[in-house]
């Protein structure tokens, strides 16, 4: 397979390539969420919210010059229509209605993008759109549809070992795989809720170990205290919405480049 | 002066072109409006509603495909974010919300319409967007901010006579200048407000009448009976919203086409 | 049971009354769905749309006025936050969210009653809500707290044989049972799916020989031809979204009255 | 004049109560705005707003309780359709929306209330509603058509010396008027615009003195020095939509009890 292979010739060059990406642009109106112009410094890609779960078009324009001011890649983040649930609300559109409503949003960011000379390099849906469609054939197939809707095609981020995943490779489109630097896993490699205790790590150092072994390793450890394989991952998200997951993505950071990890968009490596 | 002698010319060559353009795609969720499939045989350009005063993403799809079937070109319309108010009323933008407000819109629709192969020809503001912008030179320029977000810039359609137009030939745009085919005007060539009486025709013959005149002779007829110099008219709005409508835009066509006049997208033309 | 006796003597009297209900008032802005002004003459309650999924305050202040010009009752019928698909959409949401979402909603109408002098007879969720709470204990258990935060509480609709009803029952709550008119039955007394052919019938006869039977002897037939017990039903619930909706809800009605069963707002028997 | 009256033998016994009102509850879904908690200890009105511009039924009903709970009267605050603009945006609504939008979300608000055990207090429009009426006798109207609404009318809080505040009386409505006591005045007692340099103070000591001037001479500084009569003033309005506005808030509360200003919400003395 030609990912294993690509993954072993890495091995031998010793050379790691990751990506950080954090979701940005989630204010809306008179309404501030998030520290970004803190978190822009310590990520390589954005995921600019695009109007529906969160951001407005104001706040795209504005984030997309905050991007690239700071030389971070830009990619669309779209959600469910229900700003009042931040998108974070189970929603059962049909197929039509999923792909249009992302074609729709991303398709207004990139406009943004193009007007600022930026490219778009990435679409990663948001919230419940995300984790329905990390096991929903039917959702995931929309999303696939409408990233296809795009002639130059932007980088799918999925969710590392997911449905999604597997469909979309299936598809063709290009896939960046991403893992979660402060979510613990279950021995499946699936999330473990966040309702659970202990699902959300908060310890700097254990993050950034993990994060590492994400980055030089493709694993994961779950809860049960054994690695889990993730397979190759190409992007960490991590968090911005405070200024306690300003410092985790700043350690991350600096933890990364210390073992000699190149921290760089996805678009520079795939 | 260059429209002059365009104007001159074309007259010795007795070639009269004219578009025809309506508001389609305004239906919304479960909510219908408009006759689309009607209108659509009796006009050369669809104005697209964008989603914020009318419109939807899986409405917007199914408009960009019937004026792709249907050999019409189409265009971006869009509007405040009053869909309860379906954009009609007066809100005070800023200029970066008016800009930022229109390029998402405007984007949006050109996603879709890049993904069904079909080029976005022009952008028409809506209803209360169209008419503030017409009189406020700072509402047109974000609007003319907005087009030029686009690199392939769309051809905005503009009121005949209006500052607007004005202020867009200046920033250099490429222009269509619009005559209303069954609204009264005023003798300064404004058009005369809904509430009055007569403001809005409804006789079939007099409105063929008046269009003829728009297209051949660039002129309108004043409420007081005499004519009313528009300036070169390049498209004619119908109206689609109602049976009655589409047999007034059916008239239309058949009568400019029974004039010689040639009645075509005005991208074709202009 | 005191339902029971209470049905046994009712029986002995041959006194039959039904209500017949009717979702209205579901227009929003310039747009217009439903029959509302016809329809109202064949009714005995109307399900007054809030906002949410649809309806807004002016439509819901004429529609006060319309169920008052017809000496029909009125009740609230919230949705859910989701205008784009009609409320018809499932969302996961959390018991508080639910429960104030109605409160919401069934307060804002129950201020425009008042302010026309006509009591706020009853609620019933719509959609997907609606068909949620029938089968969800958390989310009926919202819709019980909402109906318990009026001092004067309202009826409540619900689903004939649901868990709905044991649940609204068992809470002390007025309850009235609906039965369907045009829609098919499974054997164990839920509806058929709207996505499975026959679940919706359209013959006035045979619609109007099922509403006798639920009124008299509180039977449904299902698909497979046999009787399905509903319980007793104190409503039918009939559909006005276009014109051969309202010749039902018409025929129904004369049926009924034919067959010496009266006809009259639930909240005058209940 | 029967207020004239009043006021003289307020004089003679020395006996000053005033009112300190501030929004609260904008927060909306994942959005937090305002410091609610940290405000409501220094006032005595909250104007809690109703889900157009701000808030929504989650939010409102916490906020209802905090209200209760720190034993401060609450009161509606609704504002123009337009969260995106938080409502600060001029809309040009028809008399019969301005109406129906106002009744709706009191109404949403008042059975929150009721569910509560709270009496509604009073209603304050808010942003772009509030300075439209002020000077605007259609929406004016419009405003009291909707407090009328109400069988048990709420105090109608108004601008002190506005055009509101005549038209409001005049109706017979049970009016508070309110001073600003972070706002600087123009000669003729309108609020200097916020655009204007020095238009909204910041130095604690001085609100203080104007607060305290406002309260027991119903007077205020104008930008030009001189003193500006009011007419009698029955609230202050103040901030808290920052920790600073916190501290503005708390030092003109202390500073009135110490001046022996009885601080009380409006509706225990009007």
């Amino acid at each position: 397979m030609a990912t294993a292979t690509y993954t072993s010739m890495r091995n031998v060059c010793m050379v790691f390539r990751i990506d950080i990406n954090c979701d940005m642009g989630e204010s809306f109106g008179a309404y501030v969420i998030g520290c970004d112009n803190e978190v822009i410094k310590h990520i390589t890609s954005a995921n600019i919210a695009c109007g529906f779960h969160a951001g407005d078009p104001v706040v795209m324009r504005r984030t997309v010059r905050l991007v690239k001011a700071n030389n971070v890649a830009g990619g669309a983040h779209p959600g469910f229509p229900d700003l009042l649930g931040f998108g974070r609300r189970d929603m059962n559109l049909t197929r039509e209605e999923a792909r249009n409503y992302m074609t729709y949003q991303v398709g207004a960011l990139r406009a943004l993008c193009d007007s600022e000379g930026i490219q778009l390099q990435h679409v990663k849906p948001h919230g419940a759109l995300y984790n329905m469609a990390a096991e929903d054939p039917d959702l995931a197939g929309a999303i696939i549809e409408s990233v296809k809707d795009f002639h130059q095609e932007p980088i799918l981020l999925v969710l590392a070992n997911s449905e999604m995943q597997k469909i979309a490779e299936e598809a063709g489109l290009k896939v960046a795989r991403e893992a979660f630097a402060d979510r613990a896993y279950n021995p499946n490699g699936t999330l473990v809720s966040r309702r659970v205790p202990g699902a959300v790590l908060r310890n700097v150092n254990q993050i950034s170990d993990r994060v590492i072994k994400m980055a030089k390793e493709s694993k994961a450890f779950s809860v049960d205290g054994k690695t889990v394989e993730l397979g190759r991952v190409e992007s960490i998200c991590v968090h911005g919405d405070n200024p306690e997951a300003v410092n985790i993505a700043s350690a991350i950071k600096t933890a990364l480049v210390k073992e000699g990890v190149q921290v760089r968009p996805m678009g520079e490596f795939l």
